[in-house]
Parts: structure tokens; sequence; C-alpha cells
């Protein structure tokens, strides 16, 4: 049997590569920082997944991903390669997928996934050095070395393999956290949202993550009409340590389906960034006042009026599609009002965006007549007290 | 280190199926058979490919296929697996897919891929029962297994590998042929239609079919806007043997992009099948005539006039786009002739269907008039003499 | 200025046409019947609408209907219009549509809306002979004259124009049906379904429909994501005469978003008629159950169970997507019950389909185990006393 | 017969408006001018179309358009109304239409369509003061006026209307142009090129513009797969005077299917700004070269290789989509080149980018190694000299 190299498969990618193509995820920047989209949780045939290392790069890179992790189990692999393959090197997963992320630009992090019994359940280690150093019996040990190697330690879905209604931060998890073993927790896997998750991120001070924890293929995992889960990461710029620090700083926000969990200074920054008003910005019709707003995101934000002016309908709730722009409708109550109103505020609740701390990421309007008989001015007021 | 039992990612498939759904491929049936659509050319990682082979009966199910065969080079491996698996069982692949295939309802046909230089090339052994027999050094005594096996053998993706422009049957196909070696030809493989080979499958009668040679994932094949290429099969019932026998004896149609290749009689069964009028058949209204078609198949069809009647300007170029219904126009060219056409004949060919005699798919149209001040009704004549 | 011959547009349409088609709307026969699509209720620039009554016709066409009626309003048109034509005469709108209709194939209905005053509101006159002589002050006459006539006389959209909260079916509707001058109500208009108006249609006996009300554009209306609304019809044939008798005699249903109501005979009818079993019916693979539905309509089915068998875990909910397969897993509980469930049953409700009678549509599987060791079979119980 | 205010069409509009969504065609701005889209031919119930002028401004702004203007034929009106109308005011579409514009945000322009027999042909006036000025019984005399109000005067789809083979610039449009009464010409009308025009825009100096010429629905128009026609403008702002100078002084695209016609200078820019590569800009990996392109828009750009680098195999045709990154590749023919090269370039032809003059779109990339083992480093040439 003759041996075929590796650069085979290699090949078979970039000559099909001119058929491809990278999707772009539209998700602005926020000041001093890029926005940068990754997975950090998902297998290969080196655990119990079904492809090579080389698919999720793939994967990752036609679905406009930045950065992933291959974190495959360290404890476990199919029975049919342990029959076969002494596969002792835990760093393979890595080596095999390096190059070709290397070629198409993800940045590849080295993790592995570490699997014990309920109630610790699974912790994923992001941005060790060697995986092997970490294959020990004592989870203790394991992620002291972890730590040692300045590594980011996450608790995995601790929504699985609980009873149901008995979800809790455990007696365990709190002594790693004590024992500084512990920076992180996973607020979203596969196509499950594990609520208490973010009330555990607020109390401890958790960075958050959301991953596809994949073992298949990825388009198996979410519904067509949504993008594939991701965490966010806030970082100076598309570097391993920048990741890193950005990660370990706590600037990361989970976004899955329609929905967006992050700090609320992020949030905020985020929305401020996609939206805006089209000009000019309020058109005055008799009773009624229009505008327009811009939405240039991948995301459909909803909103919901909190404090809306008296004297007025304003619209109680207001979608704003994501790559559109989308029209509002103001009507004036009365008629004695219409030359009168010399400013028109309302505070509307963007309800799909999520803070940690539980407070709402409310956005202020206020527009002013400048005595123009068309067009009220929209105020702008200084960033961030007031939103706009 | 763990051992994991192999029904932990069948858990995994099972836990995500109820999101799943499996795409119907719309091509009807034909007279006495059914279409199912098949994919006989496909690689895992267990000859050079990328995945599991679980993963391409999964594939297979979501794309609508009903039936599939592995066929992994039987002369070399990966190097990394190669280096560390002693992978002397060619069924495996098989093996390890059947479970699945069974479950989703795919037919799973056991082949394999046997590579020699050129001009020789790649031959593909389908339907064979032990894979293992076949793993000889000598092409002829492998071949000769296959036959007594009851196999059928390809001659696969002949336009890849030699010069340009020098396509051509060679002396040891000839030789094959003579052997009784060689059954059929790949037409398509991949993304890349070989126009010549057709030629070949009428010269010599071999039997065609159409393939992914699928190595990284299926959805990395084809643009987006088209299906996965396939083979259709007019087999008597979806089964192992009723597959065989049909593929045996020349039953068989390569469906790519837009375009089907097959014979002639298959071809005229599945326009007819899949194109029928809205009633009623023909509007009349002053000068002009109105047909609707119904186009109840996933194929747009695409017609040009090749006998239009005189008198009247019928349209060049007809476009049956899929599953819906289209109007055509005809426009009478004199006054006179309006309520004297006693009759309106016409001729299309269907471009998009190609023979592997080369004849034309040919539909002809004939409306009479029976008095009605608005109709004219559609003659039916003795199928399949005459198409409609 | 030069009179233009009203054919000059039609030539457009005409010309136009081979590059426009018409979307099949999937929705199956029941028995006894088919299943036509319309809309009863829409305007044209001939009161308050925006198009030319053939443009109404053609967006039928497009979308896929089978049957419209342009109900312009009998008491008022826009101030343009009346202050420069003597539009005196109500069958115009009607008059206009009818040589497009009659070429695409739609029939076309004789329609009116009048309005008057809450708590009156709009009545919509389906199917009258001439709607001039409807044109009455007095809406006692003009009901009494559309009876006279044969015609349909229908409570517009309830919902409206009413106090919130305070939506009743009026002293004024109860004495037009004492006098047998009111035969329906429309529970959809637009984008609003009205939730009471079905237990009305209950305990009043009405019949049901739902429209667009379109007065500006059809895609205006309805979110991309979902098609038109429209009201279902149980006709011997496509046909003016059939389809009056299909509404006068209630076989009707309503279609929106991804919901239909209707009677129950007709809603289990169609359920039955979508969805059947992909062969064989269950796979039997240690602990686990599968099966697969073939949804062979448009309506995505949302089932949830309401009797499911002890000593097994079902789905609690199962998705059927529109034109799909899917895939359904049960697990048995415990190890000693896989080889003696001599059968296995369920009871789903439907969740989409709601009755007019409030009852559920429910359907139930009852699967036989008939010894082989890979298949339950599915045992046909006699329709309709039990669903499958 | 009571009145109906106009207002009543204007509040059903609104009380939609809050489902409705604007698209957001995606054409960079160029150095100096944002880019505008426009369509400057479309028709109302006012002359031979089918909708009210509202719902052209309604349809403008759901698809994404900045600018039109509703050009009526000056000359006929569809004998419906002319029979019940003295429809003698002209302006009454853009008076109709101007309120929604208002409101939306587009800008409307008023023009105006006279219709001459062959050879003459259709000629549109746009930007004019007072449409009634211009209803004269002779050609010269109403453009005489035009003029006088700076007007821009149009001959419009000059492909209609004559002999097939025998298009030409008439005897009747040289002696316009001679008195100063022709400015420019529809290259591009409803779904049909003309491209002999584009020549003549070039020897005589035309201003170019590309419209739907809409009578039914846009939608009706062009496939589903692309935008409607449009004429880009690039204007120094988003107003009547900013459009009207920038038509007048040529700086004007007509972008239809995926084509854009246009001036040199403006294509240059226009693909400077929509394509960029992805950072680091090229990998080394052995024998292979790998780039990635970012196309921020909605075009999808297809290049041919007009001067490849001799020694590697380049791609021959390159495309790409829009709003995606694409992954090229360039394979060194022989080791030794390996690290010797010390600059890659190449010279590639924008296919789809046609300038009025005839001249290629031609796009120069040139590499350079800076001793970095992966990457070659992009050159940036000074702009507009060469291309990046």
């Amino acid at each position: 049997m003759k041996r075929l190299s590796m650069f085979v498969i290699f090949a078979i990618l970039a000559s099909l590569a001119f058929s491809q193509q990278r999707q772009i995820i539209n998700i602005p920047n926020i000041p001093g920082y890029v926005t940068l989209k990754g997975d950090f949780h998902m297998h290969t045939v080196f655990s119990d997944g079904s492809v090579w290392p080389t698919i999720r790069v793939y994967e990752a890179w036609r679905d406009g991903l930045d950065v992933i992790s291959i974190t495959d189990h360290i404890n476990y692999r199919w029975s049919f390669l342990t029959d076969h393959i002494n596969l002792n090197n835990h760093n393979t997963p890595f080596n095999e997928a390096k190059v070709l992320a290397d070629r198409l630009g993800i940045t590849l992090i080295k993790g592995v996934e570490i699997n014990r019994g309920n109630p610790t359940g699974h912790i994923n280690v992001l941005f060790a050095k060697d995986l092997n150093s970490l294959a020990k019996d004592e989870l203790f040990f394991a992620l002291k070395e972890a730590r040692k190697q300045g590594a980011y330690i996450q608790w995995n879905h601790p929504g699985y393999g609980q009873k149901k209604g008995d979800e809790q931060f455990f007696e365990i998890h709190k002594i790693l956290l004590e024992q500084n073993l512990l920076d992180g927790i996973e607020i979203y896997n596969h196509h499950t949202f594990f609520p208490e998750t973010v009330s555990w991120a607020k109390e401890y001070d958790l960075v958050i993550t959301g991953s596809s924890d994949v073992h298949l293929l990825v388009d198996m995992i979410h519904d067509k009409e949504y993008h594939r889960p991701m965490t966010l990461i806030f970082a100076k710029e598309n570097s391993d340590e920048a990741i890193q620090e950005a990660v370990m700083s706590g600037r990361t926000a989970v976004y899955f389906e329609n929905t967006i969990v992050g700090r609320k200074n992020h949030l905020e920054q985020l929305f401020h960034k996609a939206v805006s008003f089209q000009n000019p910005p309020m058109i005055v019709e008799n009773k009624k006042r229009y505008v327009q707003f811009h939405n240039n995101s991948d995301v459909d934000f909803e909103l919901e009026c909190i404090q809306c002016q008296a004297g007025m309908k304003m619209p109680q709730e207001m979608k704003f599609p994501a790559n559109s722009v989308s029209l509002q409708t103001i009507v004036m109550n009365s008629d004695s009002l219409i030359y009168q109103a010399e400013s028109i505020n309302a505070k509307y609740r963007v309800k799909n965006l999520q803070t940690i701390s539980g407070e709402d990421i409310v956005t202020e309007f206020e527009f002013v007549n400048e005595g123009t008989p068309k067009v009220l001015k929209y105020k702008k007021k200084p960033y961030p007290k007031v939103n706009y």
C-alpha cells in the first residue's frame, strides 16, 4: 500500500477553492477593538467527532469565523481508532489543522476538553502550550498545569447532565474559583442556551463564551435561518496573543439565534455602530412624524418603548431588520400639538441584547424642532451618557 | 484512555435528528420504474477523504439521495493513518456506514476504487461481495475477481490526467471491453462534464454514471444554485438487487447542473411526466393564443422551436421553470387567419435533455379548433409516437 | 390627445409574460373535492386602492391563487377620481379585470364592499349578478337585493373599529342573521387574526374566510417568510358555480402564516393527504426506534404528544417541515422492554390546525411487531375513525 | 358618494410601514461623489401604466433607489381614463407622488415622455419645470421649451420599433444634436440592452441611462436573481440640483443584470472601492501562493487574466462574488522558482465592467517578496496610474 502525502488533500482543497466563497459576518467593530468571531469548542476524529481537523478549518472559513479552537477530548477516543492507533499526542489535531488555518487566515488556538462526571462536568482549556502535559488523572493537577502555561479554563455546557431544575453552581466549581482554576463559563452550546449561567457569570465575574461543540457537520447544528452560534471577541487585533488577552480580560459576547449576550458597554457600542438615522432625521407631515433607521449589521434588532412621550402615539415595538432601512411612524394625538411640540423624546429597550449585569440596553431619541416646517432635527447628545 | 462505543456518535446524530430534514428531489418516476437518485463515487478517511463514513450517509440523506457507494481507494491511504493503523480490511468503510444507512433508509452499495497510472486510469467496482479479494497487484486479476462476484466495473473520470485534446478511448479500455471487464463510464465527475465520453458510451454501449467523487464535504463541490451531481437509476424498486439489475441493464441517466444525459426513451418519459398543460389548454383572444405549462419537477426545462407553424409568431425559446406554471403566447400574423386556423402545431426541442444517441428530445404540440369561441382543444396523440 | 386602446396594456403583459412564472401552492386536495386557493377581498383605483384591476389578477396568478373577487367600496372613491369621473358603474372593476382573468385561468367573482359605521361595520357581498342594484342608502334593502341575486353576505374584519376588549357579535348582526342576511365572517384580514370570530362562527354556524384586503401591493402585506393570507375552498371543480356552492355550504378554511383554521373533517383529511410514512415504517435498533415522516405540502406541521406510551421516551414535540422528510426517534427506557413491546402507540395533536368547533386534530400512530428483527410494521386502521 | 381624502391611502401606507423594509443596494461611493441609484423612466395610470403614482415611490423605496422620475406619455392616456377625465395637467403624476416621496426620502424628478413615430422614436425630458408647456404638436418646439427650462433630453430605447439589423443613429437625431436638443441615450430598457447605443454614446458624447420603463409592477420586469435595472449617478449630494448637475455632466453609469456600463474613471474607482485584499496579502506554501479578495459590494465581479507572469500557473478566470471573500491560488511551475521569485505580477481585465470608450478596466497586482518566509507583501502603487 502506497503512502499518500498529506498534501494530496490540500491540493484537492486548493483545486476546489476557486469555486468557494467565505461569508462575511457583518457585526461592527467597537471603539478601540476589532470584533472577531470565534468558536472555541469542537471535535474531530481524534476524539468522538466525525471529520478530519482540516474540515473544521474549512467550515470556519466558509462561515466567516476568524478564530477557532479544536478541543478534542483528552480522556477518550473512538473505539475504532483506539483499537488501532496509539494516539498519544494530544497536539495532533492542532498540528493537522495548522497548515490550512495559516493558508486561509484562520487563527487557530490550541485547546482540549477534559471530561469528568457530575457535578464537575466538562472543562475546556484554551491557549495552552502543550496539551500532552494536561493528560493527568487528577483534574486539579491538570488545571494547575494549564494555569502555569497561562491558559484559559472554562466550565462547559453547565446545563447538561444535571437534573432539570437542579442547575447550580456546585461546590467543586466554587473550589476551582477559589484556587484560581476557573476563568469562564459556556452559556450557549450546540443549540441550547443556559439562562442561569448568565447570572453565575455576573455573580462570579466569569468570562462567557458560546460554541457549536460540533461533532458531525456544522450545518447539522443550527436552523438554516440562523448563523452558527459563536463567541464575539473584542480584541486589539486578530492574533493569538491579542485574542488571548481579550478573552482573559472578559471582552467577549455570545451571539446565538438573534440574540447577543455580553457586557453592557460592549452591547451599547455595537448597537450604536450598527444603527443610524437616514437623513433628514424626521419628516413632519400634518399629525404624523416619520423616521427611518438604517441597520448596517446582520442582527435583526427588536426594540420596545419603555418611556414614550405623552400626547402622541409612538410604536410600542420596533423592528430594525438586518442590512435594511425601516420606517417608523409617530402620530400626534391632537391638532393643537402639531406645531407646538418643541421636541420629541423616547426611550426604547433593545430586547435582543442581553447584558450580563441584567441591565437593559436603552437607546434614547431626541428630536428638536428648529423651525423648518418639514423636518425635526435630531439632537446629538454626548456619548455615551446618552446613547444617541 | 477510555474506549468510547461507536454508538456515542449515533446517539449524537439521533439527538440532533429532530432538527434535521431531508430534501425531496422532485424527479418523476417513469412507467414501470421508480427514479432513484444515487452517487456511486466518494471517499472517507479510510483513503484520502476527510470524513468518517457515517458523514457520507448523512449527507446523502440530507440531499435526498436514495443510494450511495463509498469507494475508497484500494491502493492507498493517508500517510497519517497508514503510519498508525493496519487497515487491511477494505470492507471497513462499508461496515462503518451500514448501521446509519439502514436507520435512515439509504441503500448502501459495496464499492471500491482501483487506481492505475495513465492511460488506464481509475476503475470503480460496485456491487462486489468482498472488497479484500480485489486487492491484487494485477488489475486484470482484480477485475476477473470482480466479475466473478457479479460486480459492475466502470472507468472513472476519463477526462482527467490525460493531455488536453488527447482524450481517447485507449487500447487498454478496448481490451478490457473485449475481456468483458468493463461495463460503464463516468461522464460527469465532481464539477466537470466530459462530453466526449457520451459518444464513447454510444459507440461501445456503455452504462453512464455521474458522481461527486467527494473527498471533503459535498457542499464544497457544487455551486449553491445547483443540486449535487447524481446518477438517476430507473429501478424496479429501491433495493440492492433491483439497483444492480438497473445499472447492469443501462437504465441510468446523469443529472448535473440543469442538464440530464440519458437514453432517449427514458428522457422522453421523464419530460412527459414532468410537464403538463393547465386547463383549458389554449385561450383564444383576438389575434393571440395563450397556453400555460405546468412543470411538476425540480428541473428547469429549456425548449427551442424546431418546426413552428407559418402564419403566426410562436416563441422561439420557452422556459418551463421548476415547480411552476409558465405562460406562453402565440400571435397570429394576419387577421384573416384568426378564425380560420383549424389547428396549431409546433415541434420544440428540449435543449437540456441530451441523449446518448445524439438524437433530440422533441415534443410536438397540436391544438385543434373544435368550434368553441374561446378555447382550442389540445389533441392528445398516441404515446410515444407523438409526444403529447 | 390620442386614445389608447386597452389592449396596449394587455399586449405589454403578454410580451412580459414569457419571463413570468406562477407559483404552485402545494396544499393537497381532499376526497371528493379540489382544494382551491382564493382571496375574496381587495381594492383598486375604483375605490381607495392604488392599482388598476388587472394588477390584482396578475398578483393572484403569480401567487398561485385560483379565484379572487375585487370588492371595491360601493360608498366611496378617491377624491381625485370622483372629482373627475362619473364612476356610476360598480361593475367596472370586474369588467376591467375579466379579460386578463380569462386568459390566465383565474376565476373572477363579482363582489363589492358596503361600508357602514360601527357597530355594523363593513359587509362584503360576493357572487352577485349586478353590483349597481346594491347601491342603496339602506343596508337592509341592499342585502335583500343581494339575497335575491343568490349572493353570499359576509361581515368583514369584525375586530377593527371597535374598542379593544369590547369585541362582540352585536345586535345588528343578530338581526341580519335572523333576517337571513348574513352567511359568513372574515376571521383573518390583512395581517390580523381575530380569534373571537372563530367562536362566533361556531355559535352562529357562519362560513369563514380570510383575505388580504389589499389596497396597495400584495407584497406589502405579509412577511416575506409567509405566503399571502387566503381562503381555501373545497369545491367540486374550479368554476364560478362550484365555488359559490362550496362557499355557501361552508366548505372553506383560512390559511394564514403557518396556521389553517377550518372544519374538523376537512383539516383531518388535509393532514392525512399531506403526511405519510417513509418505508419501511419503523426501524428497530437496540433501544431506539426510528420513523421518517414525509410531508408533501407547503405547510410546516407542528405536533405535540397528548398520549405517549409508558416505558419509552417519545418526542414531546415533532416538526414536519414543508416538502421534506423528517426523522423522529423513540428511546425505550429499559432493556427488558426492547424485544417485548408488541406494539408502539401514540397520539399527537397537530398544533397549527385549528378547528372551528374547538376540537383538536389528533393523529394516532400504531406500530406492531410482526417478528422481523429490524422493522415494526405500521398497522393501518380504518379511516376516518382512527386517523392513520 | 362620499369623497375620500387622499390621506386615507397615506394613512394605510403608514400603518403598513412598520412591517416594511427598504433594501440597501451596496455600490460604493467614489472619491468626491455619492453613488445614487435611480430610475428615470416609468409610467402610471396617468398614461398607460397600471398603478397610481404613489406605488412607483413605494417600489423605489423598497428596492433601495434614491431618485426616480415618473415619465407618463404626454401624448396619450388609457381610453378608459380619457373617456372620463379631462386630464389636462401633465404635472399631476408628479404632484400625486410628491408627498410620499418627501416622506420616504425619495428624490422625485419632474419628467415626461414624448412619443413620435419612427425613426424619431420616444424622447424623455427630465428636470423640466412645467410639463404642460411641453405639450406641443411640434417636437422641435417642445424640446426648445424643455431646453429653456434647463431640462435634460434623451432618446429612449433606440433599439425598439426599428427593423432588426437596421439600428442606426438617424438623421433626425443628428439634427437634434446639432440644435443642442439631445443630451443622452437610454442604453438599457426594461430587460433589453442595446449594445450599439454605447458606441453612439462614445461617438456623439451622450449621457447614458438605463431604466425599468415599468408599466405594470417592477417585480414583473426582471429575473428574481437580479436587481431592477438602474442608472447610477455620481452626484455631489442627494438633491434635485446635484442630480441634475451630475446627469448633465455625464456622471452616470448603467447597472443591469451583473454588468455596469460607464465611463472608465468611474468604473475603475468603483472597482477599487469594492475590492480589497485580505491580510496578510499572499501566503507562501511550498509551490503554492494563496490570496484572498474581499468584495464589499453587491456586484459579482468576473475577471480574466490578460497578462500573467511566466513560470507559474495563475487562474485564467477569477470570480469575486458579492459581499464575500474568495480564495485564489497560484502554482509555481518549477521548484527552482520557489524561493527566487522576487515578485509576482499580473494584469486582469474586469469582464463585467464595460466602458463607453471601449477600453478595458484593468487591475494590476504586484506582490513583492520582502524576506519573510510565509508572506509576499502587496506593493501598493500610486493611484490611479496603477490600479492597486
